[in-house]
Parts: C-alpha cells; sequence; structure tokens
C-alpha cells in the first residue's frame, strides 16, 4: 500500500464519518442521531437522580458510572466531529461546537472541584439539535420565525427592561425607608430583591409589607407590574406579525407587479395571472 | 307477528332513540339532553361533596347511593347509545364516546381500588356537549375558532415549551447548587420544580433563595419569566389575527370550488378565475 | 293664586331641579356633580377608616354620624331625582337607578343587621358618573371602545372560562387523589380551589404539594396556566383591533366607493376626491 | 487686557464647557459623559452597598466619603451646568435638570434627616441620559415608539384602572364580611389590599382566605384577575401596531406638507394632491 492510497481510504474514512456525525439523511447517520439524543436524556437523567439523595444513596455506585460512561462517550464523539470535519475550527467556535465542549467538561472539573459535575446539565442544551437533524421542517420555520420577532424586538425589549430596572431600583430604596429592617428589608438590595419579586407578580411572600405605607406602594407596584407586562407582549406580538407577513410571501405577480400573495396561490389574486 | 315485522318494528323504535339521544331538534331530544346536563352537574356535585370530611360524615350514605345511581343511569345511557347507533364502533372510539366510558368505569373501579371514585370527575367534560347538543351556534363557531388558532399554533407552542423546560432545567441546576440543601433546594429536580414555580410567576413560596447570588439568579428568572410571557401571547395572537380573517371571508370560487380566498382578492388564487 | 300657576310654578321648579341634579351644562349644575363626587368620595373613605379598629376606637362616634349624613344626604338626592324626573320608573330602574338606591340601603340595613353598613362601599360605583357628567368625551369613547371590545369577546372567553373551569375541576381531584389530606389537600373543593390558585398564577403557598408526583403535576399546571394566558389575551387584542377600525370611519368616498379612511381625512386617499 | 475681550474669553469658556457637558459629539464631550455616567453608576452603588448591615460595618468610612465625593461632583456639574447654558432656568425645570436636582439633593439632607441618604438611589434615573447622550438612535427611537404607543393608550388604561381600583374595593369590603379579623382580613383597606394582592396575581399568601365563601370569592377575583389583564395588554398591543405603521410611513405630502398618510394612500387625505 503506497501513501497516497493511505490518504485517501483515510479521506474516505473521514468523509464516511461525517456523513454519519453532521448529517442525517443517510441511514446510519440518522440512527447515530437518534441513539445520540436518547444518550444525551439519559445523561441528563442521571444527574437529576444523583442529586436526590435518597437515590443516591442506594444506586450512586451506578449514576457514578453511567456519568463517566456519558462523558466518555460525548469525550470521544467530540473528537470525531473535530477530525471528520474539514473546517475544524469553524466547528470548535460554533454554538453546538461550544455547547458540546461544555456538556463534558464539568465531570472532568469534578475531579478536582466537588459538585460542578451537576452542571452538566448543560447537556440539555444539545437536544435543541434535535430539530435540525432530524429534519423537522416545521419546528426549524417556527424557531426561525420567533428567533426573527425576538431579534426585531431587542431594542425596544432593552428600552423596556432597564425601565423596569430603574423603576426596582428607586422603588426597592423607598420601601427599605419605609418598611425598614424590622419587617425583613434588612438592606436596599433586598429591598430591590423584594421589589422583582411583586413587580414581575411572582410573589414568594417570604418578605412582605407590614405598615400601612409600605402596603400602598406595595399595591402601586402591583399595579404598575400587571398593567406594564402589556408592553413587552405589545412590542413582541406586532414584531411577530410583522415577522409572520414577510415570511408570508414576498413572490411579485409579473403581470401587474402586486406582492402580498399567499403562498398556497398559484394565481395572482388582483389580476389572475399566474405565478 | 312474523320475523320481519319484529325486525322493522325494532328499528324504528331504534331510530326513535337515536332521535331523542343524539339529537336535540325534537321536544324529547332536547329534554332528553337538558336532563342529562343537569345530571352530570348533580353527579360531579355528589363527589365533590363526597371528599368533604364533614359533610361524608354527615350524609356519606345519601351521596353513596347518589353516585351509584347516577352511575347506572349513564352505564344504561352508554349502552343505548351503542345499541341506537349504527355506527357503534366510530362512536365508541369517538372523543365523546371515550370521555362517556370514562365517566362511569371510576366507580366500577372503585369496588376494587379505594378512592378511585373521584375520578368520575371527568365527567365534566361530558359538559362540553352542551354546546353542541344544545345547538349554541355561538359557542361552536367559538370554539372552532379558538380551535383553529392554537392547531395552527402547535408547533411554536412546541419550541417555546422546549426553550422554557430546558432554561428551567439549567437554571434549578444552577440553584442547586448556589443554594444547597440547607435553604431547601434538596436536590435539582426539586430545583427545577422551583423554576418552574418562579418562571411561570406563580411564586408559592415553600422554597425561596436565602444567598445573595440565589436572589441575583432568581431575579433574573423571574425577569425572563414575565417577559418571555409575551411569546406565547404573541403567537396566539397573530393566529387568531389570522384566523379570523379566514373565518370572515366564506367566498367560494365558482370555477374550483376553493375557499380560503383573501378579503381583498379579485381572481380566486388556484385556478384564476374571476370571482 | 289659582290652582294652574301652582302647577306651573311646580313644573318649573321640577326643570330648574333636573337641570341642576341631571345635566352638567350650566354652572349650577356643574357644582352640584363636583359637591356628590366630592361626597361619594368621602363617604366611602369614611367606611374603610371606620373598619380600621384603632381609629373606630378614636372617633368612631364622628364616622357613625358622617355615615348617617351622607346615606341621609344621597337619600334627599334620591327622591328629588325621582320627583324632578319625568320618567321616573325608567331612572328607577336603570343601571345608575339601582347602584344609587344600593348605595344608601346598607346603612338603614345596619340598624336591623351589624356590619350590613360596610356595603356601602357599593358607592364607589357611582364614581362611574364622573365621566359622563363632568363631559369627558375622551374617557367616555375609551370606556365604549373597552365595551365593544369585550362585548365582541364575550363568546370566546365564555368557551375560555369553561374549559379552565373543567381544567381545574380535574386537575383538582387528581391533586386530591395524589397528595391526599396530610398535605393539605383536605377535600376535592379545597384541592379545585388550589388548582385555580396555581393555574391563575397567584400562588399563595397556604397550600403546596408536597409529593414528587404532585409537584410534577403542580408543574403541568403552572406551565399550562403561564401559557394559556395567551388566549383571552389574543381574543381581546382581536376583537379591540376590530374595534379600533370600526370606530376610526365608516365614511365611503362618493366617487371610487372606497371606505377605510382615517378620522381627519378631508379628501379620499384613494382618489382625491372631497369626502 | 480690555473688558470686552473678557467677556469674549468667557463666553468662549462657557461655549467651550457648554460643547464638553451638553453635548457628545466632540471627544472631550463624549469622554465627559462616559466619566459621568460611570460615576453615575458607582455612586448607586455606594448607596446599595452602605445599606447592608455587615458591609456598612466594615467599610462605612470609605462609603461614607465617597458618597460625599460623589455628591460634591454632582453638585460642581449640575452648577456648571447652569453656568454653562443660555438658558439656565429652562434646564433647570426641564426634566433632567429636575432629576439632576434630586440627585444631590438627599446627601445634604442627610445632615438634618438621618436616612435621607438612600434617595440618592433616583440618581439611576439620570443613566436614562445614556441613549441620549451616546446618540444611540435605535434605542431613541424605541423610546419614542413606547412612549406614543403609551400616551396613546393614556385614556384607556385610566378607565381600566378606575374599573380595577373600584373592582377590589367592592370586593375587599365583601372579603372583610366574610372572613373577618379573625382570619387575617382585619380592616376593609387591609382587605382591598389583599384584593390588589390576589387580582395581580402576585398572591403573597401572607393573607389567605380560610372560609368556604371566601375562598369561592377568592377564586372568582383569580379569574377576573387572570382573564383581565389581556385588557391593557390588548389596548397597548394595538396602539403599538398603529405606532408602528405610522413611524414606517414617513411620506410628506408636497403641497401641503402634512405626513401621516396611510401606506396605501396614493393622494394626500387633508388637500388632495397625489402623492
Amino acid at each position: 500500500m503506497d501513501k497516497r492510497d493511505n490518504i485517501v481510504s483515510m479521506s474516505e474514512w473521514r468523509i464516511r464519518l461525517h456523513e454519519i456525525i453532521f448529517e442525517a439523511d443517510t441511514k446510519s447517520g440518522k440512527t447515530f442521531d437518534i441513539i445520540l439524543l436518547i444518550s444525551i436524556l439519559l445523561s441528563v437523567i442521571t444527574v437529576l437522580l444523583d442529586s436526590v439523595k435518597y437515590i443516591n444513596a442506594e444506586i450512586g455506585n451506578i449514576l457514578f458510572i453511567a456519568e463517566w460512561f456519558f462523558t466518555i462517550l460525548f469525550s470521544v464523539e467530540y473528537v470525531l466531529r473535530i477530525i471528520s470535519t474539514k473546517k475544524a475550527f469553524k466547528y470548535i467556535f460554533s454554538f453546538y461546537g461550544v455547547i458540546d465542549l461544555l456538556a463534558i467538561l464539568p465531570t472532568y472539573l469534578s475531579l478536582v472541584l466537588t459538585g460542578s459535575q451537576f452542571l452538566i446539565v448543560i447537556r440539555i442544551l444539545r437536544l435543541l439539535r434535535v430539530f435540525r437533524v432530524l429534519k423537522l421542517a416545521r419546528y426549524v420555520q417556527a424557531s426561525r420565525y420567533l428567533l426573527i420577532a425576538l431579534k426585531q424586538s431587542r431594542h425596544k425589549i432593552t428600552v423596556f427592561i432597564e425601565v423596569v430596572l430603574a423603576l426596582v431600583i428607586i422603588m426597592g430604596s423607598f420601601m427599605y425607608l419605609i418598611e425598614g429592617p424590622e419587617n425583613g428589608f434588612t438592606s436596599i438590595p433586598q429591598s430591590i430583591y423584594w421589589a422583582i419579586v411583586t413587580l414581575t407578580t411572582v410573589g414568594y411572600g417570604d418578605i412582605a409589607p407590614a405598615t400601612v405605607l409600605g402596603q400602598v406602594l406595595a399595591s402601586v407596584i402591583m399595579i404598575i407590574g400587571y398593567s406594564i407586562i402589556a408592553v413587552p407582549t405589545g412590542i413582541i406580538t406586532v414584531e411577530m406579525a410583522m415577522a409572520k407577513s414577510q415570511l408570508i410571501n414576498t413572490q411579485v405577480c409579473s403581470n401587474c407587479n402586486k406582492s402580498n400573495h399567499d403562498n398556497d396561490a398559484e394565481y395572482c389574486k388582483y389580476c389572475g395571472t399566474k405565478l
């Protein structure tokens, strides 16, 4: 076997590997993806169970082995991904590449830092790949649609969040002055935390105003929080309506030059010309 | 009386029964439906009262008899429904057929499994029939409209729910590491439960963060939960606006008989015929 | 003085009274309305203060006198309203007529039934008159707009509320079976109450699931409640958009017959003809 | 140096100062703004930390000095702003002028009134200037857009808030009569506070109904609160959609110079000129 042959056979091996790992069109590629998705789910469940005291006491050993088994499995997969792709760096620094790395690091880290193994729940993000690999076109389109709407809303949402933050800082400080440490508002940061809990209508009740003035101000915060939730909702609804109409169609009639046709339209609805 | 006559009279009897049970156009059919709806309501109230300790101690016997009375009544009705319809199997496996069965099973099951009789509250679903049988056209249309909007939203809502689930799993794990069992975050599943309680702005307060870092992360979760509720709202609002405009225009093309045209359409978008 | 003259002078007296009480165009009419609104506010505040123990202990006598003073004042006004209007019966059974009566009855009732005087807070509804009497046109229009949208949504909202009620009844019953009296779910009605508290994302935390299965089901209820709030929001948003466009204009161009003009339009935007 | 020269040099000095303080086009102006923004942030953090007991015990002295340092810095800046602008009064009574003053007063006030220094968190509002000074056009536009939508909604939101207030006053009074002081509803104002906590779906749980009738009424309030949040959301969404379409079309009539035309307009709606 001469050297050149060796290279070709290596290349073929890499191409085949790339097909299996990165694509889902071939039968083996699809099988690989499904096994991967199941492994991810199982490994996350392993971590969840491991954190429950009495389950850990019972089958902690098995879970420990399973965790390492999945981590080594994913490590091998990660290395194979780097080897099989031509643009190794592009993959490593891509969104999925970073998540793939973060999904194996915590277990190794747990050798030096106890508890860090729980961070591998970040593996759950790998599941987002499910739509892509399984070519679930409708879900991919739905995701894209949501992303467009969110992206278009980002400036307005940023302004909104900043106003909310300014509001809770000021309201929290007032509540600290009104209620004081004796009613659980031990410091301004603590009061700001309470203001967030109240404005977002979560309302744990671990801290609650006790004075009349405090309850009046709290009522004001609640009604503000109850009303201004309309703002992000309005922003995103309007952007979604825009995104929808954009996605609908950009096809233009060759006869009358009018657009705004539905996706299933075959004839122009204004002049009857075939599209 | 020869055999044939007998069959004819049976058929007539079945047709009459079908009219009474399945339809609500005749006077006796309407009376039957109203008695049925009242019986369903009464039987559900019976179960609710039966579960209250001091009421059970007082009139438990009467409620026990009432429960069996209604169950036998509905069982007879169920059998009559099967007998009177020509397509017995279609009915049995239809949505209402399954509910009708589930609405009587629990009482029989309670003979072997104590407590299961409470499951007959599923009878309440039979009440959904009220709109159909009483021909409340406006409500039927309203239901259909809501169903169309929800059906159209299902892919986007699915993506949204999955992102929410990924979020609470990751956030819950972080909170477990930050707060730990000493502050009530006894395990990751427990922390995920807390993250759901917080993100959905329910906020029981049975578990609440006590450390500074925990409260900061909790604040982030709250503000995220407070903001992203805009997403499903936006999705459904847009789909409802679409469903509305679709329901409004019911124009049908004279050539291809297809409907679903826009309000400003002058030509059929499927075949190009002038509308 | 002959009899006829007497009638005329009485009539004049009634017309003058009607002007003052029912209208707000004249100076005395406006003064009357403003005094009335202030009296309503003061009388409601009187009731609120009266219910606070330590204020009642201090100035209970003064509040008692004030309550009776306002009640007699409003009683006299009520009688004058009946006398001064030609259509006495129409007024008595109108929305405001009923509220005017309900706003004085509780104080008289308190002579025989202690505590009922607190019901006169219903007087606050008389304040709704403020928009009408003070001719605040913009607010009247805003109210009308909101009422149109709500009226158009009523069938859909009814269907929604019924589905929610069916949901909480079934979910509540399941929780009763899962959690049981030992975790605070003492009866099915109590569990249904808990399910409402959870689904509406209020989350008092007075009752909270303690078992794993209970927390899983609770999580499902929370996510459902968090998501389906989108439904009434979508319904009302769409109806408001419709109401808006209806209020905007129904003017039709005399030249091209196109409608959809803005309120401030003076020329048709499609053909340039003066509207 | 003659007098006139002196004035000119002073003027030049003022113009230069004005450039640095009020504008952000020059390099020194931008530097000034960035230093200002950082100072504001630092001074707010100082106040937050100062309120935390154990941090105050540790480094209270340093924080005390920092607070006075920033206050004197901002005081100097405030004076320079007044000096450098030609329209001193206009600045003083402008929105930012008032905030600039309020942002320094509390520290001076704390000399006579302990605790008032915490009010300087109002400085956080100065940060709103960040968008303006740094010429973040997109954020400025987003803010303007939100303000337009909120301004257009103000009448409807006012009506909504008033209905909500009437609702919680009446509901609160009923709950006071039903539950009474023994269940924590010690007075009508307290019950109204509870009704607000419930209607806005905050739900602290510090007060919760204990009687059956109270829980039924509470359930009604919750479902109302859960449903009517749709109203402000609908209002603002519709107004945002309007604001959006207004912002998009900025076409101006060549004849009458009026803008505000619809997207499909072909003729000016004010004067009938072809656009």
